[in-house]
């Protein structure tokens, strides 16, 4: 055995299945140009027979010279009582000159006589005549066998019958599918095993994660004797999502010793995600195995502790291997170790025994039992260790700051804030409005502190949140606000803890406008 | 054997870890009643030898009658050439009155030798002298086996003698941790296998998800023995997380035959996941298996109709059995039935054909494209659908609300609030601080109305949330607020959204009243 395993994804086709997913024709291109260069074998992009748009992706990407991946087109068996030659919808799959057709079959007798219905000898032709009319055209052709596993639970005869049915017309590969997601690992290995046992071509495998094991149903089935295996790069799917191929490739390649794609290509496995979650806009989970920015991120005293002794204590693999990297969280969880590792990130001559670090511990310690929390606010973090190490001066001096809202709201500007600072001794008073007091704030701020200031006017706040602690003590109770600010080139991001949610958001704001002001003056 | 495995959960200790993730008193002592409602068997709450807050939890909880669960804190093996007697941290943990001690020892040699730099020897001393003394006062005792699974594939023979170890000591159960969470389920199943032949006592496994097979290892230990499994309800935890306890528990008890909870319980899985995300402050992902809201939703049209023809066409469960339920997206007719039976929890006159069932419907279709939830505020969408049906009228009007807040705070209350209102023509003004501006509004919006409606005095909120919505646009993105108000009879949730906090507060507040107001009249 030569251990290759072709990886098969389906992101543009089951995984567009999920809620909130749409691609673009543009989206797709570039789908295939992240997919392509990293190196799967297959790329499945559409369903021409059911979606124009699709017909015109496959026009123009023809024209691209594709390295690693074949391009599918994902088709069904022809209608019954009829020919493949008279199918509309094999027509089209043909015409958009994929090499590669999917063609999805049912593989249960439930299926076939309860929702297909049509009898169980007329199913087995479908699939049969389908296959040698494709292979005839000169395609690469993949037998999907919808329902193979919970067909094999009801019916097995007639689950193995139906895919000797593809193999008997011709098709290249027969791939499993666990249609409803809701198999566990055992029972895959097993059936899988049998599968193997009935046809001699090529088998693989297409996990759902309603059970929670697409992945090790992947792995167990491949450890059975699949070759290829299908997924979606990110786990996007219908319902509980597919098998996570940003998972399963260094999970077979990095442990199983299989080779999946080329092994110079493991190192972009996490910038291909970010590429496809860029693409499909959205966020990838921080915790996705392997990609996730927090995949190999340290929080716990003990647990940063040990891996600043040996990596291998707390992490599986080297995060470097799959192009991801370690990160330290600062919490009150965390030991001396992560904060110093932290505050070397921005000042690396402070040592282990500098006192600013015990200092900052304990510091930490006491503002995260009032609900402060600076893991993720960075920039909050460097002030707070500069401000006790003395390493920096405020910017500004805010004297005075009023905000006024009204209800019922008169315009759409429900809020009113006037802001007096002082910078260099000299005073500067303006005011300005907003949709909430909040918004006035940081509006009436920014235009007072510009006057001293200009770089601030490439400042802009992207993001806001706000989180009640201790929600019981209802509108009296304390809140953290956390706001993400950019100048276009950096972001960063600051915290703010108060029972007043102005005075909470004041405190992430002035850290934001502080910490703009402290980078400008380290590169000036 | 009896099929019976012991859920241990740890939320509120191996959870807490994950980045973004703090809980406040309050907040555990909320998880800690969700959880022992569901019925796992223990719940391991905190390390009280490490963080003061969490010895401040154990003296509350005490006051706390369990159902179903034992409360465990956490601790280590004690520290090296010296006593467990002389031991602070065994003794936190002691005294935190806990049940159940959950003891970390090593059972990798590579660990013990260069991460905790001990002799092996002395290792197994700590572990076996630390499960005796805890023995020894009377504690039910479990060992956790931190690093069991690389430490076996490096040096087996002193893994077993660590957990022989452990046995010897008198530990009531040994979990076997794969602490960095890169093993595949193939090589837990051997290795479980080969532990439970070393040793007599119940072992239990402890899983992380750093290849994305956290569920599957867990299930892969069952399978070969173990009785326990731990990990956390909605499987947050450092780096990659835990094992997801709200997907092993109905793999294990509809899939597999065991017993984890009570039987009547397994449809809880999702309230109760929602319950723990809420006070957590987390979305939960939409395809988390079983309980997540897109776990059972369909898209695809082909899906949809398989589905109403048989639904185990693309269903591995019913999702009524753990609670959750089966959505179309974009599809009205779910919606219908769905509306009709929130509606008639209120109001039993109303049926299906009534014209305010589709009006409802539609507004709400309008108003959650806003941002607005219904879900968790049944009073807003009783006083929604009322509206929309003419079956109420305001109570009150408002003429005018005025809040100031200023910065930097001059004393405690650092807002303050102008109320104007009418009632049956009669106007009524009033003033009143808070420690923020929605503070001072509540306090003179119910000042106000006292002159009115004396049975105002006995409301009071009792939770305040706040959500950013489409948090991309900073400052000026929309807020959702809940709020839960009491009477000390009953206890109602209300909504409001906005880009300004304190117009979504207000119109929250003001349907708390309102509310209040409807149901005296009912009752009178």
């Amino acid at each position: 055995m030569d251990n290759v395993i072709k990886i098969f994804d389906s992101t543009l086709r089951d995984g567009a299945q999920a809620a909130g997913i749409s691609f673009s024709l543009e989206d797709k291109l570039n789908v295939v140009k992240a997919l392509d260069d990293l190196g799967v074998s297959y790329i499945e992009a559409g369903n021409p027979g059911s979606n124009p748009k699709d017909m015109e992706f496959f026009a123009k990407v023809k024209d691209f010279d594709l390295k690693n991946a074949r391009l599918a087109a994902f088709c069904s068996t022809r209608r019954k009582d009829s020919t493949p030659e008279a199918d509309d919808s094999l027509s089209s799959a043909l015409s958009s000159g994929a090499p590669v057709l999917v063609v999805v079959g049912k593989a249960s007798a439930f299926q076939v006589e309860n929702v297909l219905e049509v009898s169980l000898a007329e199913n087995l032709a479908m699939i049969r005549e389908t296959m040698r009319y494709l292979k005839e055209q000169g395609r690469e052709v993949i037998f999907d066998a919808e329902h193979f596993f919970d067909g094999y639970n009801d019916n097995p005869e007639y689950a193995l019958t139906a895919i000797k049915a593809a193999e008997e017309g011709g098709a290249d590969t027969i791939v499993l599918c666990e249609t409803n997601g809701g198999m566990l690992p055992a029972d895959v290995f097993r059936i899988v095993g049998e599968a193997a046992k009935a046809v001699s071509i090529p088998l693989g495998i297409h996990c759902h994660n309603d059970a929670g094991c697409a992945v090790a149903n992947s792995l167990a089935a491949v450890r059975a004797g699949a070759t290829h295996v299908q997924g979606t790069y990110l786990g996007f799917g219908e319902r509980c999502g597919n098998a996570n191929l940003s998972t399963i490739i260094p999970n077979l390649q990095l442990k199983m010793g299989m080779r999946c794609i080329p092994d110079e290509n493991i190192e972009k496995l996490t910038s291909t995600a970010s590429d496809i979650a860029d693409i499909a806009n959205i966020t990838i989970e921080s915790g996705m195995p392997y990609v996730g920015t927090s995949a190999f991120a340290h929080k716990g005293g003990m647990h940063a502790s040990g891996v600043v002794k040996a990596s291998s204590s707390f992490e599986h693999i080297d995060p470097a291997a799959v192009g991801n990297f370690r990160r330290f969280l600062a919490s009150e969880v965390a030991g001396r170790a992560t904060i110093l590792q932290k505050i070397q990130q921005f000042d690396k001559t402070i040592t282990r025994d500098d006192p600013s670090v015990a200092k900052t511990l304990a510091k930490l310690k006491e503002l995260e039992y009032e609900g402060w929390q600076f893991e993720s606010a960075d920039a909050s973090f460097e002030l707070l260790v500069r401000r006790i190490n003395g390493s920096y001066n405020p910017h500004f001096e805010l004297i005075h700051c009023k905000a006024i809202s009204e209800q019922p709201h008169k315009d759409d500007d429900g809020a009113f804030a006037a802001v007096k600072v002082r910078v260099d001794g000299k005073v500067e008073m303006t005011a300005a409005e907003g949709n909430g007091p909040v918004n006035a704030i940081d509006a009436a701020l920014r235009k007072s502190l510009e006057v001293f200031y200009p770089t601030l006017s490439s400042v802009h706040l992207i993001d806001y949140k706000v989180r009640v602690l201790e929600s019981g003590e209802a509108t009296g109770a304390k809140v953290r606000v956390l706001i993400a600010s950019t100048d276009g080139q950096r972001t960063w991001t600051t915290v703010g803890v108060s029972a007043d949610i102005i005075e909470a958001s004041w405190l992430a704001l002035r850290d934001s406008i502080e910490y703009k002001l402290l980078c400008d003056e380290q590169r000036a």
